[in-house]
C-alpha cells in the first residue's frame, strides 16, 4: 500500500555525488567508532582524507556560483542537513506524504546523533523535527519560516533503533501556520515538537 | 584578558583521531560544495572514501566497548554533535565560562549547515542551543536532562559569518532547572532559547 505514496524529499542516486556522500557518512561513522587508533594509523587517514579535500576544492565553483546552482528550480532541495543526499551531515531522512495529509520518515540514526550514552542527542531531535514540520507545511500547501518551536522530550530517544518522524500541519490563521509532530520508538512518543511558522520565504539566489 | 577562561568543551588536538575528523569535515564541505561533479569523478571519490571506511570499520572495537571507552572517566566529552573533536559533525563549537556565570563560544557555519538561502538552518540553531543551554548547566552546577525547549527565531541567520553562542543558568526549583540562550551576528540576536532542565542523569555504559 505504500507504493504510491509521494516522495516528499530527494532519494540518494546510487552513483555521482550521492555514493560519495554515503562513502563520506560511512567515514564520519567509522572514525567514532575507531576512536584513538594509533597515533600513525590516524595520520595516514587524515592525509588521505585532506587529499581528497584538496581534489574536491581545486575543482569546485565558487560559492556564490554554487548557492544559486543548488537553489535552481522548485523541486526538493538536496544539500539540507536533515534529507540532503548531497550533505554528509544528514542521516539522511526520508519523508513520504500521507493521505490524512500528514507526513512521515522513518530513520535509524548511529554514533555521530549521540547525546546522553546510547541516546540520540536532545538537539538532534529538535533539528529532525523542525525540518520535518517545515516539509509537513510544504506537502499540505502554506509554507514558512520557522518562527516558534517547542520541544518536549517524554522519554530518551534509542541510537541504532528505527525511529519514526511525523509531522502534520494543524491550522493556518492569516500568516501564522501552526505544525505538530513526533518522533517515536516502538510506538512510544519520545519527543513531541509545536511550530508557528511565518508565511515568508527568502529569495532564491540568482 | 580572556586567557583565563576556563574551556568547558574539548580542544581538537592537531594529530591523532582529531586530525582525521578535521580532514572528514574538510570533505563534507567540499562534496557539498562540488555539487554534481562528473560520474567518474565522483566514483573515484566515492571508492576512496569507502576505503577509508572499509580500513577503519576493520580495526574499530565493538560499539558496546567503544561506548563505554567514550563515557569512560568524568571529563568532558569527545564524540557530541556539536563541540566533539571526534565527531566530524560538529561544526564544532568551543565553549568558555564566563566570570558572570555564563558560558559563550564563536563559530562560523558552513554549507552543510543551511536552511534557508545562505542561511543556518533553524534546527542546527536548535542543535547548537539545546547543547550550549546544557553545557552552561554543567558549568553552573546542576545539570540534566532536556525536557522542554522553546526557540524563538528573530531573524535569519547568516552562514560564513562569525556567530556567538551563550547561555546561563536562570534558576534552580526542585529537580526543574532553568536556563537560556541565544546566538547572535554582528551584536544581534537571531535566535533565543528556553529550556527546563530535569536533574535526572543516564547512567554511563559500562
Amino acid at each position: 500500500m505504500t507504493a504510491t505514496q509521494p516522495e516528499l524529499t530527494a532519494s540518494p542516486g546510487n552513483g555521482g555525488v550521492d555514493a560519495a556522500v554515503a562513502a563520506a557518512r560511512r567515514v564520519i561513522a567509522a572514525l567514532l567508532h575507531a576512536g584513538d587508533g594509533t597515533p600513525a594509523e590516524m595520520t595516514e587517514i587524515a592525509g588521505r582524507l585532506n587529499a581528497v579535500a584538496d581534489h574536491l576544492e581545486e575543482h569546485a565553483p565558487a560559492v556564490a556560483d554554487r548557492l544559486v546552482d543548488m537553489w535552481a528550480g522548485e523541486g526538493v532541495t538536496r544539500h539540507d542537513p536533515v534529507t540532503g543526499p548531497e550533505n554528509a551531515i544528514a542521516p539522511p531522512l526520508h519523508l513520504v506524504g500521507l493521505a490524512d495529509g500528514g507526513i512521515e520518515g522513518k530513520v535509524t540514526l548511529g554514533m555521530p546523533y549521540q547525546g546522553p550514552p546510547g541516546c540520540v542527542h536532545g538537539g538532534i531531535s529538535a533539528l529532525l523535527l523542525d525540518h520535518t514540520l517545515g516539509v509537513a507545511n510544504h506537502w499540505a500547501g502554506e509554507s514558512g519560516m520557522t518562527g516558534t518551536l517547542t520541544l518536549r522530550y517524554h522519554r530518551t530517544t534509542p541510537l541504532f533503533e528505527e525511529l519514526t518522524v511525523t509531522a502534520r500541519q494543524d491550522s493556518v490563521e492569516g500568516r501564522k501556520i501552526f505544525t505538530s509532530g513526533t518522533i517515536s520508538a516502538g510506538g512510544q512518543v519520545c519527543v513531541s515538537a509545536e511550530g508557528i511558522f511565518v508565511n515568508k520565504h527568502l529569495a532564491r539566489p540568482r
